[in-house]
C-alpha cells in the first residue's frame, strides 16, 4: 500500500479521517465491538486459541477484561504446560500470561484460574498441529498469482454485505470508497475462472477485519487481527476457503500488514499501554521514504518518520520495537498459517516496519513454516533500494539485513512501463531492472507485476494500445520470479488511479445481474485479451522452460530486447521484442550463444512456424515468443 | 573518455581513421617515429630504465630491434641482477628480458649483451629511486581538482606548436579536431591563477605521446606509453612540471588509459604477436555497457564487446588477459609515479578494462604507491553500478571485486544536472546520489564534477541561469569527496557536446594576443563566477569541516534540500537549496540535530549573519552556505 498525498483515495481516507483527525491518539471510544465474549470477565485472549507442538514452545497471551490487572492466576494443571510469567500492562484491563507449551503436551482445554475481586475460570483452547503435509506449499516461479480486492471481485453471499454490529450500515456500489459486498464466496465461485486464465494462486487484498467507520473496504486498516471480516466471511470460512482452493489446485497469499493498524482497532481503543504505539505530540505523517534508513548520512528524525511516522490519520503505527507488540505480531502471522494452511504472506509496506522487527518476525516465521511463500512490499526506486528490503548479497547495513525471500518486483513493473509509455519507449529500465539481479540472494523469488490496487492499470498507462498490451503480458509470462496479474487486467479493465481512484472497481459479472460479465462471456478484444493471458499463462505451467529455467538477455539495440529461457536439457524460449513502430527483420547472430543447435521454433502464442532463425522477422511493437526446435 | 556515436567528435574520430578502417588490423605502417635510438640493431627497450628498489624485485623488459629475436642474451655481470629467462614472441623483431633486481642493488648500467648475426651492446639504466617523502602526496577531501586539455588551455611556448617527425604538420585554432598548440609550458604559467580560484590539484587530459594523423590532441590515442607527446613538452619537462607544481602547493592527477591506445602505437604497428590486441574478423566496437558484466543473465557477447570490442577505429583494443601486456601496463604506471612523483591516477574507461586484469593493476600499484589517489571513469547510470567499480561492500561478482580506491561520481553530476535543468528541477537524484554510498567502502574517495570534456559544459546545460550556477558550484565545493572542475566552467564558459564539440574551446587568454584574456582580467559575470568559485574553494581549503567533516542530509522537502557538514568538535555548515523560483521561509525544527547549540549563522560567501536559525529566509534558486555560530 503507497500513500498519495495527492489522490482520491487519500483524500477520501482524510476525509473517513477527520473525527479522529482533531485528537489522533486513543479519541475515538465507540463501544467496542467484541466478537469473542467467552466470560464475564474476560472478553477476549489473542491468540484466541493455540497449538501444541510449535517448534517454539513458548506463547505470549493477551488478555483483555475490565479490570483484569488485578486479578492472579493460577499455576494450570496441565501436562506439559507451565504459567511461567505474569505480567501487568499500564492498562488495568489487560494480563499478559507466558506460557510453555513443552514437546508432547496434548491438545485440550486448558483451565486459566483468575482470582480476584471475582473469581473465574477461562477454557483455553490448545489445538493439535495440522498434520497434512500438502498445506502451505509455498510459491514457485510455475505459479502465477492473481491479485484481487475481495470488495470488488465477486458478491457470492448477498446477506454479508452488511453485518449488524459493524461500523458500516450500507453498500454503495456507485463510490469508490464505499462498500460494495464483495466476499470469500465470490472468489470461491470463481476458481474455476482462475484456472480457465491460468493463474495457480490468489492473493486477496488483507481478509482480516477492518471494521472503520469508512472507507477501509481495502483492508488495510486492520481492527481485529484474529478474525475475518464479516463482510467477506467466518474464520470457519476462511480456512474452508484455503482447503477449497488447495483442491482445486489453487494457492492462497494471505495480505497481511505489519506496520500499522486501524483506529478502530480494539488494542488502539483500549491500549494496552502507551508503548504500544508510536505516539507525536502532534499528528504525524511517515514521510513515506526508506531511503533514510541506509543513508549513511541520514538523519535520526528521517528514519524515524519513516518507520514511526502514522501512515494515515486512521492508522496508527505499531510500536513493533517493544517486545510484546513484536512477539504478539509473530503469533498473529504464526497463528494464521497453522489455522488455515495458507500458502504465502503478502507484508504490506515492508520497510515501513522498524528494521530489526523485521528481522525476528521474519526469522520466526520461517523457522516455523520454511516452505511458505513470503515477499514483501517495497516500492523503491532503484534496484539497489529493492534489493536492499530482500535476502541480499549485502553486508549488514546499519544492523538491518533482510531475511525476506523475496519482493514485489517494481523495478520490473517500472521498466515494462518505461518500454511501453508514450512513442518512444526506452527498453533501458527492463533490461537493468533484470540486471539488477546481481545484489539477490535469489532473485526468482520475487514478484514481476504490471500494475496493482495503488496504481494506474496498465491497460490505461499504455495508452489502451492492445498491441502494447500483448507485449507487457508477453514479459510479465516469460520472466524470472513469479507472475501477479491484477484482477481485471485479463480483460482489459482500466482508469488512473489519479484524480477518482477508480482503479478498484468492480469486476463486471462479479454481481447478479451486472449488465457485463466477464465470467459468463468475453466478447471482442476482452476475450482475446484474456485468451492471451491463458495462452501463455497456461503455457507457463506446462513448460518448466519458463518457470524453473534459466535467463539469458541481450543488450537492448535500436529497440529490440532479447532474451531467452533455457535448460540444459536443451529446450528453449526466445522473448524478442521489438519496441519500434517498424517492422524489423533481426538478424540473430548475436544470439548464437542461445540459438545454435536450433534449426526452427514455432511462436507459442500463434503456433506459427518460425522457418528461419537467421534473419528474425519481428512485427512492430510485438513481443514474440518462440519456442525453438531442433 | 565516452564514446558518442552521432557527436562531432566521434565523427571526426571516424574520419581521421578512414584509412584504417577498411583493414584494421595493422594496416598503417608508415615508418615509425622512433625517439629512443640507442644502438644499431635495439631501437627501443621498454621501460626506458627502470629502478632499483622496487618492492617487486622482477621486471620485464621489451625488447625491440630488427630481427633480434633470433639472437641471444648474455647473464648480465651485475651485482644483485640476474637475467632469469628470455621469451620470444611471434615477432622476429622482439624479445623479452626477465629480470630480478634485487633488494640492495645499485643504480648504473646494466650492460645487456646480445649474440647473433651481430653482437651489440645496450647499456640498459637503472636508477635509484626517489627518497623524498614528499613526492606522490595523493588526494585527499581537503583537495580541489582542476581539469583542462593541454593543446586548449594554453600555449606557453609556441616553438612546440608542431614538432618535425610527428604525424602532424599544423595547427588550426579554427578546428575544435586540430592541435591548438596548448602545452605543459601553458599550465605551468598559470599556476597562480589555479591558486587563486583556490584549485590544489592539476588533472590534464592524457599527455603522453598521440603521435596520430589526426584529432587526437585529447590525449586517449597513446602511441608511446613511455613518452611525453612532444606539443606539451619532453618526459624532462614534464618531471619537472610535477616538481614546479608540488613547490607551488599544487598536486598532479595523470590521465591514464588501461584500455586501448592509438592505432599508431609503435607496438600495434609492429606488433610483438597478435595476441597482444583483440581482434575481430571484422571491425568491431565495444558496446559501451558494463551491465553485462555484472548481470547475472549476461551473454558472453556482450561481456567480450564490453571488455574487448574497440573504442574507436583509430583505437585498437588492447588484450590485458595476456599475461605480458598486463605486466607492460603495471610496469609502465610505476615507471611514471616513480620517474615523476604525480599524486594521482584518473583511469579513462575503467569498466572496459578486463575485471581480472584491472584487480591486478590496481593491486601492483598500490602495492608500491600506497598515497597515491586513483579513481576511475565509470560512467554509469546506477548509484549501484558505480559502486560496483569502486571498492565495495559486495562480495566477487562473477569473480570480479574492484580495488579501485574512488570513481568520478556520476551520480552526483547527474543529481546536480536533474536539480538544475529546466523549471521543475528534481533533487531526488542528487539525494540518492549520496544516499547510494552505503554502498561504498569509502565513498569521501569519488570525485564529484559538475562537467568534463565529454558534456555539455555545465553553464549551458542550465541555461547560462546564474543563480543555478552558484548553486551548482556550491554543492560541488561544499560534499564529501575531492570535487573537480572543469577548465573554464570558473569563467562560464559554455557550449554544447552535441553538434559541434565545442566544450573543448580554448580558455580565453591562453594564447598571446587572445582577445579576451581571463587570465589577465574578468569582467563582469564571468570574474562573479571566478570569485564565487574562488570565495567557496579557499572557505573549503581553510576550513577542515568541509574536507573532513561528517555529513548528514535531510529528504528534500516541497523543493527544499539541505545537508551539514560537522564535526565532533562543534564546528558546523549548513547548506541549504532552495530549489524552487520562489523564496522560501523554511523552519529549521526538522534540522534540530544538526543545528541545537547553534545561535546564529553567517554566509559563507556574503559574510552576511543570519541571526534566526529558527526560521531560514532562503531566497529563490539559491544554495546558501552557512557557518554556524554559537
Amino acid at each position: 500500500m503507497k500513500f498519495f498525498p495527492l489522490s482520491a483515495l487519500a483524500l477520501a481516507g482524510a476525509l473517513a479521517a477527520s473525527a479522529v483527525h482533531a485528537a489522533p491518539l486513543g479519541a475515538p471510544k465507540p463501544t467496542p465491538t467484541r466478537s469473542q465474549k467467552t466470560s464475564a470477565a474476560i472478553d477476549r485472549i489473542d491468540p484466541t486459541y493455540w497449538f501444541v507442538g510449535m517448534k517454539n514452545p513458548t506463547v505470549q497471551l493477551l488478555v483483555h477484561g475490565p479490570g483484569l490487572a488485578s486479578s492472579t492466576v493460577e499455576q494450570p494443571n496441565y501436562p506439559g504446560v507451565t504459567l511461567d510469567r505474569v505480567e501487568k500492562l499500564t492498562s488495568p484491563n489487560y494480563l499478559l500470561l507466558n506460557l510453555t507449551v513443552r514437546p508432547g503436551a496434548k491438545p485440550g482445554k486448558l483451565k486459566l484460574k483468575f482470582k480476584g475481586a471475582k473469581n473465574f475460570t477461562y477454557d483455553y483452547e490448545l489445538r493439535a498441529r495440522n498434520s497434512d503435509p500438502n498445506r502451505t506449499q509455498g510459491l514457485t516461479q510455475a505459479d502465477f498469482v492473481y491479485m484481487l480486492m475481495p470488495d470488488r471481485f465477486s458478491n457470492g453471499d448477498p446477506k454479508n454485505d452488511v453485518v449488524k454490529g459493524t461500523r458500516v450500515n450500507h453498500v454503495a456500489r456507485d463510490s469508490m470508497y464505499a462498500r460494495h459486498g464483495g466476499d470469500l464466496k465470490g472468489i470461491e465461485n470463481h476458481f474455476g475462472y482462475f484456472k480457465q486464465l491460468g493463474a495457480t494462486a490468489i492473493w486477496p487484498t488483507p481478509v482480516v477485519e477492518n471494521d472503520m467507520p469508512k472507507a477501509s473496504y481495502h483492508g488495510y486498516a486492520v481492527t481485529d487481527c484474529y478474525k475475518i471480516d464479516p463482510r467477506y466471511g467466518t474464520n470457519a470460512e476462511y480456512a474452508q476457503f484455503v482447503k477449497n482452493a488447495h483442491k482445486q489446485g489453487l494457492k492462497v497469499v494471505q495480505d497481511i500488514v505489519l506496520n500499522h493498524w486501524g483506529s478502530y482497532h480494539h488494542l488502539f481503543l483500549d491500549q494496552p499501554a502507551a508503548d504500544w504505539f508510536h505516539a507525536f505530540p502532534t499528528f504525524t505523517r511517515s514521510n513515506y521514504n526508506a531511503y533514510p534508513l541506509n543513508d549513511p548520512y541520514g538523519s535520526q528524525l528521517d528514519r524515524k518518520l519513516e518507520n514511526d511516522g502514522w501512515f494515515d490519520t486512521t492508522m496508527p503505527d505499531v510500536n513493533q520495537s517493544n517486545p510484546l507488540v513484536a512477539t504478539y505480531l509473530i503469533q498473529n502471522f504464526l497463528w494464521w498459517v497453522e489455522s488455515t494452511g495458507l500458502d504465502g504472506y503478502r507484508i504490506d509496506t515492508y520497510p515501513y516496519s522498524e528494521p530489526q522487527f523485521l528481522m525476528a518476525w521474519g526469522k520466526a516465521i520461517a523457522d516455523e513454516y520454511p516452505k511458505l511463500a513470503m515477499f514483501g512490499e517495497a516500492w523503491e526506486g532503484t534496484e539497489a533500494e529493492q534489493a536492499f528490503f530482500a535476502q541480499n548479497i549485502f553486508p549488514p547495513v546499519n544492523g538491518f539485513k533482510s531475511n525476506l525471500p523475496g519482493v514485489l518486483d517494481f523495478q520490473v513493473c517500472f521498466g515494462i512501463g518505461d518500454a511501453l509509455k508514450g512513442d518512444n519507449g526506452d527498453l533501458t529500465k527492463l533490461y537493468r531492472a533484470l540486471q539488477g539481479d546481481w545484489m539477490y540472494t535469489d532473485p526468482t523469488r520475487n514478484v514481476p507485476f504490471l500494475d496493482n490496487h495503488d496504481m494506474s492499470r496498465f491497460y490505461s498507462v499504455i495508452g489502451e494500445d492492445f498491441a502494447k498490451y500483448k507485449m507487457g503480458l508477453a514479459w510479465l509470462l516469460t520472466l524470472r520470479g513469479t507472475p501477479q496479474l491484477y484482477y481485471g487486467t485479463e480483460v482489459l479493465m482500466k482508469n488512473f488511479s489519479d484524480p477518482d481512484g477508480k482503479v478498484r472497481e468492480d469486476f463486471p459479472g462479479g454481481w447478479a445481474g451486472d449488465k457485463t460479465n466477464y465470467f459468463a462471456a468475453r466478447p471482442g478484444q476482452a476475450g482475446e485479451a484474456f485468451d492471451y493471458v491463458a495462452k501463455l499463462a497456461n503455457y507457463r505451467k506446462t513448460h518448466p522452460v519458463l518457470s524453473s529455467g534459466k535467463l539469458m538477455q541481450f543488450l537492448p539495440q535500436d529497440g529490440v530486447y532479447t532474451y531467452f529461457r533455457y535448460t540444459d536439457a536443451g529446450e528453449c524460449v526466445m522473448v524478442i521484442a521489438n519496441n519500434t513502430k517498424d517492422a524489423k527483420q533481426v538478424d540473430s547472430n548475436r544470439f548464437a550463444e542461445r540459438t545454435a543447435g536450433f534449426a526452427s521454433g514455432q511462436d507459442v502464442v500463434t503456433g506459427a512456424p518460425v522457418p528461419d532463425l537467421k534473419t528474425l522477422a519481428v512485427p512492430a511493437r510485438t513481443v514474440m515468443v518462440v519456442e525453438l526446435k531442433k
